[in-house]
């Protein structure tokens, strides 16, 4: 168990700092204070009221130190890139007091020499969530896991997938579900205290990574969701999606959609219609270990009360499944209505039992 | 332009040298002696007929250095990994005589202090093949290359793709074609003497490495043959197969299949049928940037001329379209009936094209 600092100097209130709000939002490990001068002396509701959060902001780490944090977060990424002189120092006296730094930057903490020293003094250590752990080859260990598996599937980058993972992972524990987030990128594993970030690993090696994340939450819980990334259809992150897809070896698959989007981000590639990506993803499930789409979590952000509901009718009538927005709505009402197709387990297909 | 003395001791002969026999088969280098003491005296044909070379056996690095090598290659793996005290030393007098090292082992020799130490003496370099180049992120720019791109894409690992993507490439050139193969792994970059090897990229940058392959050979000709990796429904590796599907932004595919293969190899995943594969390649395809199978290349190895005869049959009434094992009977059939099919490029979808 984890009590978070979040370094966020400046940037609190921005979108820069949505790590740390997916954190103070999601992550069982509580958010003890936030570090950022502009607010001290307020609390993050004051701030950010949907966040619900009392958490004090302070202005310096060592004020942030009376809450008795275990970690110190960095959440956000400093402009410009190189970290800027005061939060180094606020990182290296972080370590010195004997505090974890959890780092989500591109620059890997963890081979500066500055702060190995002083996380060495401190007795303390440095995780950077986006470096992954060594990981073996895919090798179908997966297939035996008992847990099921969800795996949530997206139109695109930055759609939702993650948070509907965690909003259906939250619906299924209040049913009595015991089930469990599975992580898959940065924010995703700041938020679950665990996980890898798949896309930077080397190709070969990223069903295995999903493998790998599988069989051991499997060993925690009996119904697993796993944060999805990209889209099948796009043209830089579809690999890593695809990943994913066998890898992690699901029983079912949650599609997920923001109504707003009609291209691939930064590409211009359509966006396939439900029906299409529906067929796509349960094309390629069906040539491993089928899986079908048990229903669509569609972000409706962006889009009125009125606008919201006609989306997801229109999502509905397109494919006959359960269609909600998990953040506006909650997440019950798809969760009760996908539950029985999240019951049971598939097998993967072997060609031996085919030719017998 | 390279001229090559490969490092084989004691196992020319045998399977492990497969990256040694492809060079001698393939590379438009000349390879001008091999040292394996085992073989010493006798010249390639006489160990290996079908590779029709007349390059001497040698059994030192001294011998090999009257032939006027550039570069050592080193093909082969040693036995248990860590390499034996007579390769060591091999590799550190080539490199103090002034020749390049060409690696296609795991552990890279370029990271090893005696080699680097003994490249400075000689003033000569250390090439790891496996090791990829800084590569970005996919961008689009492979879609503007005016060169025609064909992919091949197979039903497995190991069936012949790369085979099948030198022989049309050298079918093409004996047609006029100003033609180029496209190495995207170990055994292709040592032939083609460049390359990355695509498996090995960080999965978020993958297709950006196929892209960046495909732009810069295009600057030197008019048709590229890229070669694939994988198989769409591998477990394990159809990520990377996806990688060239977008990456390479083909605008043709040659399917190419192992005629006795039934599973994937180490899997027992189903191969799938020639139609089935065919609707996945396509049907990923026709979602970012169309691109049709105009043929098949099917390895018919293992099968008498009569049972190969028949496997072509069968693939041709399956699937309607040109099938020839392009080793056993030559590339130029095969190459002749997909020409017309491989003459025009297409071009990627946009939402923005679509929506006007």
């Amino acid at each position: 168990m984890r009590r978070y600092a979040i370094l966020a100097p400046g940037m609190f209130a921005s979108r820069s700092a949505k790590t740390a709000h997916g954190v103070i939002a999601y992550s069982d490990d509580p958010t003890v204070a936030v570090i950022d001068p502009d607010h001290a002396g307020r609390r993050v509701r004051d701030v950010l009221p949907y966040l619900a959060s009392d958490a004090p902001i302070v202005a310096t780490i060592a004020e942030a130190s009376r809450f008795r944090p275990t970690s110190l977060l960095v959440g956000v990424a400093p402009v410009g890139g190189a970290l800027p002189p005061s939060w180094r120092r606020s990182i290296v006296l972080a370590l010195e007091a004997g505090l974890e730094v959890v780092s989500g930057l591109h620059d890997e903490l963890s081979r500066d020499p500055e702060f190995v020293a002083a996380a060495e003094r401190g007795g303390s250590s440095l995780w950077d969530v986006r470096t992954p752990p060594p990981v073996p080859l895919f090798s179908g260990r997966a297939y035996d896991v008992e847990a099921r598996v969800v795996l949530t599937v997206g139109s695109d980058c930055a759609v939702g997938k993650m948070t509907a993972s965690l909003e259906l992972t939250r619906a299924a524990r209040e049913r009595g579900e015991h089930a469990r987030f599975v992580a898959t990128g940065q924010t995703g594993i700041m938020i679950a205290g665990s996980g890898i970030a798949v896309d930077r690993v080397i190709g070969d090696f990223a069903p295995g990574a999903a493998e790998q994340l599988v069989v051991q939450n499997a060993q925690h819980a009996d119904l697993l969701f796993v944060e999805g990334q990209g889209g099948i259809n796009h043209p830089a992150y579809g690999p890593v999606t695809l990943s994913l897809l066998y890898g992690a070896a699901p029983d079912a698959l949650v599609l997920v959609h923001l109504a707003t989007r009609t291209e691939i981000e930064d590409y211009g590639t359509p966006i396939l219609s439900y029906r299409a990506l529906i067929r796509m993803y349960e094309g390629l499930c069906s040539t491993v270990k089928p899986a079908n789409v048990v229903g669509i979590a569609l972000n409706t952000f962006g889009l009125d009360g009125e606008a919201a509901r006609d989306a997801i009718d229109e999502a509905q009538a397109a494919t006959m499944l359960p269609v909600d927005d998990v953040v506006r709505f909650g997440p019950h009402a798809l969760y009760d209505a996908i539950a029985p197709g999240i019951a049971t387990k598939t097998r993967p297909l072997s060609a031996s039992r085919m030719t017998v």
